[in-house]
């Protein structure tokens, strides 16, 4: 029998053993599975007394039962310490506790062990409903990762006030830039029909405090605003809702032309004002706590208050004006570039966004990426944070891996975010990171959001890999507290998608904070940038040189006989000169800059020594290699788990890991085949030369990659 | 608390429980759930004894594990009769019995309690291995059912060679028509990843007999030709090749252009018949045993050869001597119109390919919808089935409810393709139907197929609609033995499906049955036809009349002060004439045609007196109101399975039910609303007259429907 052959009937077997098993990645990091040590907590959990309810705490309440008989089994003793759940108003048993819950705030909550040595109870309250499911979920997790319940105390309040998904999801049910099959939001059968699986996505959302989702594509769509429309949001806001979760839509700019029959879009025009004015209301009536609006103006093709010679804050204004009677925001899009200025694209939307600086109504957030160019593998932080002093920012980071290996590359992105977090932005001396301006500290604002454009469609298990589920995870942890380290939450996602074997956990925990860095070194390393192929962006293109300049790749590397990079200090386009002085004066010399960014900033000699003494030339080589050395090293770990994991999981990973090894060297090959025509050099010690020549690499194409908006409405 | 409220709460408790439960659709009709009446079957099913194994035969193990371990229970006893399995060659204990399989075929079966009364056997068998799958699924078919062993005897042989669904899937992973999320090919993962549901796609299928699938989509794209895609299509072929499952795919007539860089795709040029020639020898490199290739050419924009000149034969020849060699086939479809030749659009199929008979190679088939215009909800067969003696037909039918109210309205359309197959062409006299016409008795064809458009993507359930699985359920039914009756096949899959208590059975037997006629009466009654809203297909449009002629509704309906329907007799585009003797006589008057065809023949006074003694105003309007009426019914009954059923199917069909009694009232008022402009005549006693006046309906639009290929690549 051919190893083909044994490859199929295994995976037939998988089928039928999948009818039984659910290890389908369905259930995300909410398994619930049978805990090994349950006997220690089955002594010190019992009945839960939740007081009133109403649909929120009764959530609470199923929940909790659903992950007591998951993880501890149904025959739990009513002798066990009880678990008080509820708020002071709701639980009168609570209210005798007398607690001070006035840090807790809207959200937060508190879960401790409680009472007297002959009387322990378990605590689970806060001041709401939603901050008690919040709470839930944590004392769950708490157990999902066999945590001690001895000195149990876990209070918590997010940082970030809104804490969003963005789903880029098409009307037509395609979903820009995600490979996990078709968008989650069956539109057709809404409003009539509110499949299980929206309370299943809300659970995993609220799993991780996430409350709020923007339903549409940046690219945006007016039939969203039609009643017919607005009927199957409400659907999906009713649903959702109970969970903590608000709805957001994306407005398109042009709607009053599109779908109002008006003349213009103008935002100064009273029509309009009064169109956007009459429409908001209307959301209102379906939506009494909508969210706001998301917009992507002018930006991309997408249409904004520019066409009409208007200023983004004009525009932002317009709608936040007709949002703020009812609590809404808008979240203004800071993605603005376009070639005509001449202007390196780096420094464009900081130039337009400063400038409008205390123009904006409260209630409007400029939502900006984490990085300057657009969601490469690695950024070093917008400029624009800390810079609008008067203007709240939310920051936007991307879950779906549109330049981080599609559905196909392992890839853990928390250490991505945790270095946009926690980047020193020194606009109010040390300390002023980002997390601290987007939380509203640096500079007293009262509003604060965080943005993930999701990965997430209709695929069994949401996120076409399963280790994707982990960066859905992530995001959420972050967004509460931006402050849990990669490695924390690697654990708890790991422990709870996977079981809590310490070898297990130990080597997938050791895959996940490797894969970023692999991830970078094998694409885009040491500030490289921009340089994927064109359209679908899955895959290398450094060699990219024609249409628009400041979407080929030649505009970002800049390679030739001297060197590559591109040079952003004063003797370039002097986007440097956009940080603080703390940032220019350290990224301002290829010696003194991070190794990470010296590409971003600087065009180097081939020859430039590194700090490994290396030259440049041979530091990319090494580097490539590097990280596609580390690729095969996931691989040997992967394989060490055979028969310790579920077969599914097990057999899904191995072949996708097999896969981005292939495309890691891929990826590498293709670039240094490239890069080596200019730098002539040759290849160090240690680094396997391209297989090829460069023309296989450039004739080599992918067609209809999923996710790819040029093959979708 | 609300309604709404209190709904969402239980979908939400649904949504936990459905953890638990696993009646999402995705097992289909094989969930083999525990029986009630398990014992007596215990005392009658003990081991398997299997023999030899290979592929195919080690899933028909399988699956008989699966199937009882599900349906009795895992403790069955070694004591009770041996279950015998395989064929004569693979295994001796059923050599020994010598029994007579030559009317088998390939891949018939013999099911039957065997032995002597003190060693009872149950014997499992076929020529082949192919055929003892088969086997298998008869056999847990008939436990399933509850059926008695007593006098087990199944034995059962197909009538029809190629038994294919087509899958009207593009390469973006969108699905024209059919509206159940993606497509299931993932293309983008293949090769390297074969997800296990495609082991249970292929189980599926090859439990009613369908044994080969087209992958892609009949409006063609030539990239599937390529060989980064051909790796992809091989490891699919291997996936479904132990479960008797060729794969097709379809050929886009430009491909030598758009992929072989030609200058023409001239099929009586060299370079194009080598070009052709060596690319399907390519594809049998990577799939030995492909089916072959299904064209529309020269058909709604498809290329094809009589942009050179030359005629459907020149271009299905070329193909089909290039797969003789490796016994693959040409499906030539029929389906070519065009408005230019002011032709009767019924005539124009018939037409064309009578005149081309005889010139075809023997590996062509000519693929023929069921009837002359365009899967309407009710169509008398197409008059070239038994006009064309020297080339075999394959009959198309569309499970995919493009016009039969997509995956919102319950249609069970086995009585619709019931009525196609028994339909008497009266070619060579009585009983010349076409079922014999297909299987190539009436002119001695050998080759035979039938083919059924898949209503099939990656929603969880497959198909949309719980009950739209019962359609692809039937298609394989009615491939396989065409005279099983719609009663039969209802009875089988519901109780597959719903178990076997036998008023709930009766139930959605009766709403199954009940069904069809209503949607017909509902939507285009009285042999209307193509009224329906243009581009998506869904929901009424009888007012349409711009664009190409033949695309608009009132080119078939062709209503007017005096009355409406389309002449298609001697005194107007004479289609009739194009019938045997027999069907010129019958459907020749109004008085003698049967009414269900009545408008489809002859344009008739408003006034007419139908056999009712109504007119046909009259009976136009209570044929309406009855299909609504018969909705509102089929809502009761549901009503009646409250608690019978699992919760989650019923809420499911619950909801869905109650749109579809929206949609017909719609589709009802929309076209009475219509119609009564040119009848101006009172509505009958009994019928509701429109809610709203016509331009109500006109006006309603609705926005990215899914299936809609205006909006797919």
């Amino acid at each position: 029998m051919t190893k083909r052959i044994r490859l199929i009937l295994l995976t037939a077997v998988l089928a039928l053993y999948s009818y039984a098993t659910a290890e389908d990645g369905y259930r995300l990091w909410l398994r619930y599975e049978p805990l090994e040590d349950a006997a220690d907590y089955l002594r010190q959990i019992g009945d839960t007394e939740a007081g009133e309810t109403n649909e929120t705490s009764a959530l609470a309440v199923e929940e909790l039962k659903l992950g007591l008989d998951g993880l501890l089994g149904t025959s739990r003793s009513s002798k066990a310490p009880k678990i008080l759940l509820g708020t002071p108003e709701s639980n009168k048993a609570i209210a005798k506790l007398d607690l001070d819950l006035s840090d807790l705030g809207e959200e937060g909550f508190w879960v401790a062990a409680a009472g007297t040595k002959k009387k322990k109870q378990i605590v689970i309250t806060a001041n709401t409903d939603q901050g008690v499911l919040y709470g839930v979920f944590a004392f769950l997790r708490h157990l999902q990762t066999e945590q001690d319940l001895d000195g149990l105390n876990l209070k918590s309040t997010p940082r970030i006030e809104h804490r969003l998904l963005n789903h880029w999801d098409n009307l037509t049910r395609t979903v820009e830039r995600t490979m996990a099959g078709a968008s989650i939001f069956n539109w057709f059968d809404l409003p009539y029909y509110v499949e299980p699986y929206y309370h299943d996505y809300a659970r995993a959302c609220a799993s991780i405090g996430i409350n709020g989702t923007v339903l549409t594509n940046v690219n945006s769509n007016a039939t969203i605003l039609r009643p017919q429309y607005l009927e199957k949001v409400a659907a999906l806001a009713d649903t959702f809702r109970p969970y903590g979760i608000k709805v957001y839509l994306t407005a398109r700019f042009s709607a009053p032309i599109e779908i109002g029959g008006l003349e213009t879009a103008d935002p100064l025009e009273p029509e309009v004002i009064k169109w956007w004015t009459d429409k908001i209301n209307e959301i209102y009536e379906y939506v009494p706590d909508f969210g706001g609006f998301l917009v992507k103006a002018n930006s991309e093709g997408q249409p904004g208050p520019q066409s009409y010679h208007r200023d983004h804050a004009d525009g932002a204004n317009l709608l936040a004006r007709a949002l703020a009677p009812h609590q809404g925001i808008v979240m203004w899009r800071a993605f603005v570039y376009e070639f005509e200025t001449q202007e390196d694209r780096h420094k464009q939307a900081y130039t337009e966004f400063t400038g409008l600086d205390g123009k904006f109504e409260p209630n409007v957030l400029i939502q900006t990426k984490n990085g300057a160019i657009d969601f490469m593998p690695r950024e070093p932080f917008h400029p624009l944070f800390g810079s609008t002093p008067e203007t709240p920012l939310a920051l936007e980071l991307q879950i779906a891996q549109e330049y981080t290996g599609g559905d196909i590359h392992m890839v853990y992105l928390a250490p991505m975010w945790k270095e946009a977090l926690s980047a020193d932005t020194y606009v109010e001396g040390v300390g002023s990171t980002v997390a601290k301006v987007i939380d509203g500290s640096v500079y007293g604002h009262e509003t604060s959001a965080i943005a993930g454009v999701a990965n997430i469609g209709n695929a069994r298990n949401w996120t076409g890999h399963p280790m994707a589920a982990a960066n859905w995870y992530a995001f959420g942890r972050l967004a509460w507290d931006y402050d849990l380290s990669s490695e924390q939450i690697a654990d708890e996602w790991t422990r709870m998608t996977f079981g809590n074997e310490s070898s297990t956990v130990e080597t997938i925990e050791s895959m996940l904070l490797a894969s970023y860095e692999n991830m970078v070194s094998y694409s885009m390393p040491l500030g490289l940038h921009h340089i994927m192929y064109p359209g679908h962006h899955y895959g290398p293109g450094p060699w990219h040189d024609e249409g628009r300049p400041d979407w080929t790749s030649i505009y970002y590397h800049q390679a030739n006989e001297d060197g590559i990079g591109f040079d952003r200090t004063e003797t370039g386009s002097d986007a440097l000169s956009q940080y603080a002085p703390e940032i220019i004066e350290q990224w301002g010399s290829p010696k003194t800059i991070p190794e990470k960014f010296l590409l971003w900033f600087h065009h180097v000699d081939w020859d430039f020594e590194m700090k490994s003494g290396n030259t440049l030339w041979q530091e990319i080589c090494l580097t490539y290699q590097e990280g596609v050395d580390g690729v095969s090293e996931m691989i040997g770990q992967w394989e060490s788990l055979e028969g310790r994991i579920d077969e599914q999981r097990y057999a899904r990973v191995s072949a996708l890991l097999h896969r981005q090894l292939q495309d890691a060297k891929f990826y590498k090959d293709a670039c240094l085949a490239y890069f080596h025509t200019f730098a002539q050099r040759p290849y160090p010690e240690g680094v396997e030369a391209p297989e090829y020549d460069l023309e296989h690499y450039k004739s080599f194409e992918l067609y209809h990659v999923p996710g790819d908006p040029g093959e979708q409405w």
